[in-house]
């Protein structure tokens, strides 16, 4: 179909097209302080506090009780309010924008309302846009885990026996969830330097293996109390939205300590998000089949369809530090190489009572083409660190340098002028920290 | 040294007597919907939202404009005072509730603020005293982390090579972590009922291991902001105060799921924690050396002191189900049996830039005697599933049935009129969700 077009300006390569209008929070050069949630649109964004005060959804009556939630610091409470309310919401600011709107006189020939509620992209800043209650971390990249499994336990017994029974996942920390742009740390901790000495002694100092983890993350906006199972037919009603995800991880650290409790410090210094959260429908048109799992699964598990990926264009750009700097992207993959949905992980997740909330964060686990061209981390890149990945101007990399930002991008089809697309996810090394 | 007298009636056997004042979160039958603060004082609570307004507070003027931390729904502002406040408050209250009190207008003598502010503990509830951002479990019960190997790997193999370098911990589930008394439904998951089994295929339904871990949760009330690891000698500054605590675990979903990324659905369905919290000052006297660790531990987790768990006398008692139904005290142990301090955990956990807030739960790891006496599991006291634990009326158990009601008690000292203790952490089982 033709793309919608809108009366404002958007550039045909945008990744925030009338097709996507994703959902943030911001604050603005005007209004430093007041975090409020917006939605972007090429190079502008919508302020919905100001737009909502601006008797902007005045023609959207059903939302009347609620415009509250458009005065909040996160989008937890828009969440909440179910994705019934999320599409009324999307359908009518593409209506407002579209260049056919049937409501000219709410923004398109009110130039107060614009001068109030549509700001330059470039004069606010983006901040984290939900609160995190709890953050789980799966493993549904085949292509990953079968890669990271050859490297320690080699081809045969690369997975485990139960990875195409249970979409695995661990439990991650959510206070380290940052918004694309804050710098990481590079963490210190314990690294056993020599493997294979007896007894194992291991040193401390900063992380010699920091690498990146390119992941998809799902933000819920459905709750279900302990105790209660979400079934797999009611589970992509709990997805709120999409963003790009970075899980930083520290390779040194997380082999040391991961057994048997699985990965803590190696992990929870620091987990990156895009700030802009594509909403479930505006990632409907490019649904694909999952990757072919051919076990037999349990009922709880099993989708009524088998398009429940997405086809998400991912790249990674690594920029070395220093004016000198260059920048090299590095993978060009896609999110269809997963081989659960997040309806699977929210099935499995809770099928034991575990209580979900708006604002929890799934991430799909790192997302590598099968072969080497879309690889999500430097441990694959490098070989677990044995060979080097070839960087612009013949620098090397195995692992992260200080100063080194990684950029992630997504984006959903082809079309000029309808791109669906996730912006940038961010992330500069900051040096460790040193011990006296 | 005496006790300290109360001219209030406190019994000699409270586990809340004036050397204690453990802080929790209360409803009441006069105000059944706000959730405020409250000090549990022998038969007694003291609301401290209705003291405050009663000007309770107004001989302690350092507190004048931090009033507001009791009318909060949670402990956490409270807690973020910090504990030269939390020491101030709990020894100006052992003051006003002394019968040499130095402010007797403030509460002894006043009848009417005695009224409103002192409320029989039968007619309160209490709630989950703290928002809990993040919760993570540890294992720092030595005794239980090789009992546990032993029954999977063997004795010579039981502990894991990093065991005594790196208090091991794995981030746990904060949406389900409730207040004593909250029901805990049996979790349904995948079992692999033939672990021998080539393929190895699982089965769904009710977990047939339902077990228990007795554990010691703390409390946190500081912050540190992400990339700030907290020093060894300020970490025991961040804590707040203890809990009881039980992680309900279902061995046989653990066993299947948990490798390589560690426990999930084994253990996230549940977490009952009891509802008072006792400060960390309340417990300095029952201060006692840890477990020996013979290993040379890096700088970051020396600590000045080897005093640094405490002697907290730890009992369970599973009573079973029905009129007919009887209790049984499973276990007798101590609080001593740790081979880490929290001050260790919070040092470790830091390490490498995790950011801590006010209201984050450690978990200490399951406690348990060297010998039988003591065990935090009934894992341990059945040796895995294959000898039964005896109850009274010869009645039997492995591992919990539907409707057993597990109770954790914990107590420090035996002076009567001077016992610091817990209360109870207390969860009955109910059934199994029937998927159909
Ligand atoms: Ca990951
Ligand atoms: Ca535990
Ligand atoms: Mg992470
Ligand atoms: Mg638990
Ligand atoms: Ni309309």
């Amino acid at each position: 179909m033709a793309p919608l077009k809108s009366w404002l300006s958007i550039p045909q390569d945008s990744h925030f097209s009338l097709a996507n209008l994703p959902f943030g929070i911001i604050t603005s050069k005007n209004s430093q302080t007041e975090k409020r949630p917006a939605v972007a649109i090429g190079e502008l964004v919508l302020d919905l506090q100001a737009f909502a005060h601006g008797d902007g959804f005045s023609s959207l009556p059903s939302l009347k009780d609620h415009l509250s939630v458009f005065s909040q610091p996160t989008l937890n409470a828009f969440a909440a309010l179910g994705q019934p309310i999320h599409r009324e919401v999307r359908t009518y600011l593409q209506n407002i924008l579209s260049d056919t709107t049937t409501h000219p006189q709410i923004l398109k020939d009110n130039v107060s309302l614009q001068k109030t509620a549509l700001l330059p992209k470039h004069e606010t800043k983006t901040h984290l846009p939900m609160q995190i209650g709890d953050y789980t971390d799966f493993y549904a990249g085949e292509n990953h885990a079968f890669n990271a499994g050859c490297l320690f336990r080699g081809p045969a017994n690369a997975l485990q026996p139960n990875y195409f029974h249970i979409p695995i996942g661990y439990h991650g920390r959510a206070s380290t969830v940052v918004v694309s742009g804050t710098p990481i740390r590079r963490p210190n901790g314990q690294l056993l330097l020599d493997s294979t000495a007896d007894p194992k002694i291991p040193t401390f100092g900063p992380s010699r293996r920091l690498d990146i983890e390119l992941e998809l993350g799902c933000l819920l906006c459905k709750a279900n109390p302990m105790g209660e199972p979400v079934p797999i037919e009611e589970a992509e009603q709990a997805i709120f939205g999409f963003v790009l995800m970075n899980d930083w991880s520290a390779r040194d650290i997380q082999a040391w300590e991961y057994v048997p409790l699985g990965p803590f410090n190696g992990k929870n210094f620091g987990t990156t998000i895009s700030p802009w959260v594509v909403l479930f429908d505006a990632l409907d048109h490019f649904r694909v089949e999952k990757l072919k799992n051919e076990t037999k699964l349990l009922p709880y598990l099993e989708e009524g369809r088998p398009d429940t990926v997405y086809d998400i264009n991912l790249e990674v750009d690594l920029t070395t530090p220093g004016p000198e700097g260059s920048t090299t992207t590095i993978s060009r993959g896609s999110g269809r190489n997963l081989v659960w949905s997040f309806a699977q992980m929210i099935a499995h997740h809770s099928v034991g009572g575990c209580a979900m909330q708006p604002g929890d964060l799934l991430g799909s686990g790192t997302i590598s083409t099968k072969d080497d061209s879309g690889l999500g981390s430097l441990l694959e890149m490098s070989a677990g660190g044995k060979k080097e990945i070839m960087l612009a101007g013949m620098d090397v990399r195995k692992f992260l340098k200080d100063g080194d930002t990684i950029t992630i991008r997504g984006v959903c089809g082809g079309e000029p002028g309808a791109l669906v697309g996730f912006g940038e996810c961010v992330g500069t090394i900051e040096s460790a920290i040193v011990f006296s």
